[in-house]
């Protein structure tokens, strides 16, 4: 029998912070399988003259990121990050993307050679120059460890509040898959793995550019059905990318809750949505609305509509991926709003 | 070249009237492939002291169905189905189920006999006895004519105000199904034809069952993310309950409009949803909030449920489909509104 594994979360925000939840009160369930001492790293913060980390350990809440939650005693948060990763045999890796390339950096050389990682990081990192990286690819290089997927339609705070809800995760091998799916299964957070990795990891991306779609359907006053329309062929779009950009995705994973679960639930509820029906009925620019709406935060659809209309141009695609490319162009002003349905008409599913 | 092809339409509601508009302007685009006039079959009513046929022919409006939209002046009404059906060479089947049988007799030995049908009727014939007739086997066995399939996201305002949708048609055998394709596409009305017919036609009836769960989920008041679980578990008994009791279906159908994009509408809009909210939050019979919400007009997601039930049970495979049968026994009052997220909670699809 081999040795309890330890488990080291990276990151402590809003999901962060559910996760560990689910975590910590699991691995005290399987002691022959888990360390039950469960170490969160935490960005060192002042919250009312107190650290975070202090909070944490002493009061067991996250205050700052997921109030009114109470988080089990055996989640420890420490505040160096090499620390809390020492002799961890399982990183969960869930921390805002722009911040995982200086982390794993400062993880290197500091872990167990046998490790293993799942990411919960949604988005894409960007290449230099253009178009896209995956976040799990980043972590396989910089730490030299296999590193799974876990997606799905969760919004951390349902999920601190114990709704039901299910997740995928994306994981091509046979013993770590399971191992994991302990790690996260509670009764209300059910898990499916699936070997298909990339196609998780790609669906949490890619379904933040249709709800930019879902959201000028919204805004230009259409219905139910239009907007149905508008996500099933964004659904269509986000299959055939993935069978372009990364062959071997197979169509049952769309099926899955990283999949249509997920892209349902962004193009109802969702920021994005949100913003873009804004843009639509206003005119304004996404950048103002960023700052009216969102405090100054930054949109994933846009972006990520860029970087994808990126590589389809590269590969002289476009035409095969009207909706995205229409979205793309929606956002540079370079088409406007009321186009949007038109540039559908001839879609290459109706082909 | 073959003589230009007839066309009735065997219905006159909401929906028959809103695909009226779209076959009257599409056929006479085509001449060579189409005849001109299109024969729709009314049910005769008086409406303001006129007769709704003379309505329709005169003014070009189907005043009580679809009022203020023009209709094409080459849709001719017909009181009388068999005069109406006389000479087609494709009948367009859209009235109530109900119906199905009483019209289908009626029409028996009166039409030619290489005419073809297509379906849009949403729902199922009940088996004396119990258990699940499709409409199309109904309409097949009648008149002993092949009957194609069209389902979708499709609420018929929508289409009759030229709001964009798509819309799939099941047709296996391949010169038909082009031919179908004419028939109904517009440049707002997006058609895909796909060979798995039976399939296009268990989705329709199907997704009301799943409606009447997102209903309880938001009666409950869940979240999106447990709306999002509830829709997708159903997806997957809607795959698994096709593959057990008809064979051959092809996943990706589901993934069309006949299944992903109508599923995601009834389950946000759509009268079962609604009712099935109400219901977990007041505690009334399904019978009572039928004649409160719906002037006594009848849901079609309980008996749907209802007839499922009784063929799962029959195959001894209520365990396998822990959706659907929980809707049923909820609907039953055999089992609460509030147990109902814990029936999924070991669903097989996370075994």
């Amino acid at each position: 029998m081999s040795t309890p594994k330890r488990i080291c979360i990276v990151g402590s925000g809003n999901w962060g912070s559910a996760i560990a939840k689910i975590i910590g009160n699991n691995v005290v369930t399987m002691p022959d399988k888990f360390h039950k001492e469960v170490r969160m790293w935490v960005f060192e913060e002042t919250v009312n003259d107190r650290k975070l980390t202090d909070i944490i350990n002493n009061d067991h809440e996250n205050v700052k990121y997921l109030p009114g939650i109470a988080l089990p005693e055996n989640v420890v948060a420490i505040p160096d990050v090499a620390d809390a990763g020492k002799d961890a045999d399982i990183f969960i890796f869930v921390l805002p993307h722009q911040f995982v390339r200086k982390v794993g950096k400062s993880l290197q050389g500091t872990i167990k050679k046998d490790a293993i990682a799942v990411t919960l990081i949604k988005g894409f990192d960007v290449k230099e120059g253009g178009g896209i990286l995956l976040i799990s690819d980043v972590i396989r290089e910089l730490l030299n460890i296999p590193c799974a997927i876990l997606m799905g339609a969760n919004i951390a705070n349902e999920v601190a509040k114990e709704n039901y809800c299910e997740a995928t995760i994306g994981c091509k091998d046979p013993e770590m898959g399971p191992l994991l799916k302990d790690v996260f299964q509670a009764d209300y957070f059910r898990i499916v793995v699936v070997p298909d990795e990339t196609t998780v990891e790609v669906c949490g991306a890619l379904k933040n550019i249709v709800a930019v779609g879902a959201g000028f359907a919204d805004g230009l006053g259409y219905g139910d059905n239009t907007k149905a329309a508008v996500i099933r062929l964004g659904l269509m779009e986000m299959i055939k990318f993935c069978e372009v950009f990364y062959p071997g995705s197979n169509e049952s994973t769309f099926l899955e809750s990283c999949g249509v679960a997920d892209l349902v639930t962004t193009c109802y509820g969702g920021r994005n949505r949100r913003v873009a029906e804004a843009f639509a009925k206003t005119g304004k620019s996404i950048e103002e609305l960023e700052t009216e709406m969102l405090n100054g935060q930054k949109l994933q659809g846009p972006p990520t509509a860029f970087e994808v209309n990126y590589m389809l141009k590269n590969k002289n695609m476009e035409d095969r991926f009207p909706l995205f490319t229409a979205i793309h162009r929606i956002c540079k002003n370079e088409l406007k709003v009321n186009q949007f349905m038109d540039c559908l008409k001839n879609h290459p599913e109706h082909m």
